[in-house]
């Protein structure tokens, strides 16, 4: 965990839905300020994501159609951690189905949570290079709406500064990138 | 919108839960490439941050406790928008109840999405430049947990890097401010 833990008091928690990827409680805390109420969150396994990036210096992303804003973002590739997983198996197998990328050189660039204030979810964001294009990718999962787009990272940075490219995780990730490899 | 409006047909939709920042429901859905199911969602009414730079290049930032993560992180100021409110008034309220300060020069770095897999939250980032120390700071929310923290850009840097500071907004949005200020 990237924080001293510090739990709250559990009072009582009410599972409102479990889903496929995540669940959503609301739970009676007491805070260790001592306020106390209801809180609700998203409990998610985590996410890992991978920064591509081919042997010419390009960035490997994908644009992607997402339902909660009801459009396409462009974004890194990424993926949520199943059950037993560990980031490093869920990435690899992300950028495969979404990219067609196999990657065979990987190294851990951070982690940083999205949504502290309603979601536990935690991304570990990882650099991938060594790049080889697969002859036959694995299939995407069916719900996805997915597709490449390679980018230098002058390019990403002027989308992400005029907002054309506005996915917080991609971001992050494009920063702690960036400072690892000096582009 | 800073997306190229693409709207799934929604075929039914269930309100679980009706929060007092936020709401929470689940959709049954037809998306643009023809895959239907059910979809999870947080409906937010977006969040407004501020960066706030002091007279001698200091950022003001709070340490927070978060529920969600169980421990406090560092983040930027910034609060939920309130019904019929434009960002930039969220953020002049929130700047003075979590940091004290107020700023007499606001300028808008950009926006982005938090989670976009699970919740249409959007932040919008602003700059916030000519700090006044308020006298009489107006009182927190009674559930935060809040103390300022002065930092330079370079403590900041290091502290997103060496994974002190996992609060994905906040990287996002210094990120944003760095290109802005060139610091």
């Amino acid at each position: 965990m990237p924080v001293h833990p510090e739990p709250p008091q559990l009072l009582q928690q009410k599972l409102l839905y479990r889903g496929e990827k995540f669940d959503f409680d609301v739970s009676a805390l007491r805070l260790p300020n001592g306020s106390q109420g209801d809180w609700l969150c998203v409990r998610h396994p985590g996410g890992a994501l991978a920064v591509p990036v081919t042997a010419d210096g390009k960035l490997v992303l994908v644009r992607q159609y997402r339902f909660a804003v009801q459009g396409r973002l462009l974004e890194f590739p990424a993926g949520t951690v199943e059950p037993q997983e560990s980031p490093e198996v869920t990435i690899k197998r992300e950028i495969a189905e979404e990219t067609g990328y196999r990657a065979h050189r990987w190294q851990k660039l951070g982690q940083f949570f999205l949504a502290p204030g309603y979601s536990d979810e935690i991304i570990y964001a990882f650099l991938a290079q060594d790049l080889e294009l697969l002859d036959l990718p694995p299939a995407q999962d069916a719900d996805e709406d997915i597709e490449t787009v390679l980018m230098t990272p002058q390019a990403l940075e002027q989308a992400i500064l005029n907002g054309d490219a506005v996915d917080a995780k991609s971001i992050c990730a494009f920063f702690m990138a960036r400072a690892f490899l000096n582009f």
